[in-house]
């Protein structure tokens, strides 16, 4: 059976308070009719803090797609293969032990992406199977899971490193004023994060089921809008609602695995704002801190993007893990309105072994 | 086992001869120095016809990358149903039997991805999994069948659907005077495709073994400068030198599962150029003859990029397929410098349920 080992997570060194972003759209955007909303909904969102690539006043220029790109590039080979070691270490395996890389990621494009050069310099073997996903924003981190997972469910002895790198600060749009820009400006966050799911062995989150599941007719919701000056993000603001028509997808696929989706030990979510934790408590009817770690990520991180699900689970581990056999939940949510979601059971090598 | 079925494919109506290519190039390039090499390449090429989604005029035109992803986005949605009820046809499924879209397009960019449009549009359940994937280029037709096969085997009585969208004229840059974009004018065709691999059942391919090789250091050979104009695409000369290094790796897959590439009955391979085809000949020492599918891909409607295995495959089905268990293997080559193989074996559906 997979598991999922213990992420990796690195942050920039660029910080940003939440008292500094409501400033600047204090004073970026004074007379912004709907401005006193965009400040509350700001606030709104618990991110103290944000950590993004390159100092506040390079990120507020936009400098052209073709240069954010390039910035992209070379922050996300300046600080993924710290990530990827790291990853590996805690999975206690090579660079040459692993089969397949799935590389999420949405905030800048490659052709080839990424893997090729992570291959090229890090040692992976020639071999490696590169699975490279762009356009599954936010859910991609669960779906970064779940086809690791499948692929050491199709190869048993197989190991799948997951890496997700999202600089959403890359994507800063300062011509875009609508009120969801305005907070997306206050909410998103950089950072890389990567992981390895290990066909055998291995403590963490033994992967036992995965689904997907699309919200009908919600693809405009979180969508992008891409132009000459690169992607712009569009946020609908029916978009903190979903989490009511997403808990019965949840509920389903436990159900089927036998699982009670209100009675599981662990829940490792993407925190996609605020809202989205505070519904998915109420629809699952769950305590609020079972949300702990998604809660943490978004307070200290912001919204990350695929890799929140990572930072969560590293959260969740850097707490003591769980308790051998317990029982999780993980989801991404992103657009389409898709989710990501898989369950699994908490897994200690030392105790399998014993056993 | 997953059984590739029979690929649909469908290729826009407005259509460029070798000849008005070339009248083109001359017209438009007078004075570049190495017209002469330009004009000599492109007629290598052997591309006599390609098929466009608009008008010669309105593609040599560039709107924009906005406008241009607006078209790649409408004409996406009018060709892809098409092909899509085809290969569910041919393969004998309806939409509700599909549990994983596996979606490559390299030549235009939207997120969220036509997955979404497509399960909401055509009667897909909401939890079928979303695969899209951007960023390898002509290597993923080979790596959609691969990834699609990996989930069959994951999940054994799963049926997936693979669809390779691809628009190359709306990658044409006027501004790009290179002798590789010269030749890349004259070579590049649009088609759409879909093919359903079925995990139980149905007439084709069945899938027995895949995998994966990127040649060392070969990143910047095909790329996409990604520019306010969007995809640049860049070709370096050595491009057409590849299959020396992969041929190895193409035995080396052939080898670890018992059988002799040099010795199969059947190959479906990315035809990138006529150089491609002549050297995977010469390197597999394979007769010139067996790459006669990709070749009249590759005459009748030029590489179109990651559909062109779909399409060659396409062609064998149409000349009557192969004998039952008959071998073969299936290749896309593109970015990275990456193939995406695969091995398997020809499966009458009749005979095998006589079996």
């Amino acid at each position: 059976m997979a598991t999922l080992c213990r992420p990796s997570v690195s942050v920039p060194e660029h910080v940003i308070t939440m008292e500094e972003t409501l400033e600047l759209a204090r004073t970026r955007h004074p007379d912004h009719p709907q401005l006193p909303l965009a400040l509350r909904l700001i606030e709104n969102t618990g991110v103290r803090t944000r950590h993004i690539v390159q100092p506040i006043e390079e990120t507020l220029r936009h400098p052209g797609f073709e240069q954010r790109n390039k910035v992209y590039a070379a922050e996300a080979k300046a600080r993924v293969p710290a990530v990827v070691r790291a990853a590996l270490d805690d999975a206690e395996l090579l660079a040459t032990d692993i089969d397949v890389i799935v590389y999420v990621s949405c905030t800048g494009f490659m052709m080839p992406s990424l893997t090729a050069w992570l291959i090229n310099t890090m040692g992976f073997d020639s071999t490696t199977r590169q699975i490279p996903i762009a356009q599954l924003g936010c859910a991609a981190g669960g779906a970064a899971i779940n086809r690791a997972h499948d692929f050491c469910s199709a190869y048993p002895e197989a190991n799948a490193l997951i890496v997700a790198c999202e600089f959403c600060s890359l994507c800063y749009q300062p011509t875009d004023l609508g009120v969801g820009s305005l907070l997306s400006n206050g909410l998103f966050g950089d950072g890389v994060a990567a992981a390895v799911v290990r066909g055998r062995g291995g403590t963490g989150v033994e992967l036992e089921r995965n689904g997907s599941y699309l919200i009908p007719r919600t693809e405009e919701w979180i969508a992008y809008d891409v132009r000459a000056t690169g992607f712009h993000f569009l946020l609908d603001k029916r978009v903190p609602t979903t989490m009511e028509p997403l808990a019965p997808a949840l509920r389903e696929l436990a159900r089927r695995h036998g699982w009670d989706a209100s009675d599981l030990d662990f829940y490792i979510v993407h925190a996609g704002g605020p809202r989205i934790l505070d519904d998915l408590s109420k629809f699952l009817e769950v305590d609020p801190d079972a949300f702990r770690f998604s809660r943490a990520t978004l307070t200290e991180y912001g919204n990350i993007a695929s890799a929140v699900v990572l930072d969560a689970l590293r959260r969740l581990f850097d707490a003591g893990g769980a308790a051998h056999q317990a029982r999780g939940m993980l989801a991404g949510f992103g657009p389409g309105i898709t989710a990501e979601m898989a369950l699994g059971r908490w897994q200690h090598a030392a105790v399998r072994e014993a056993v």
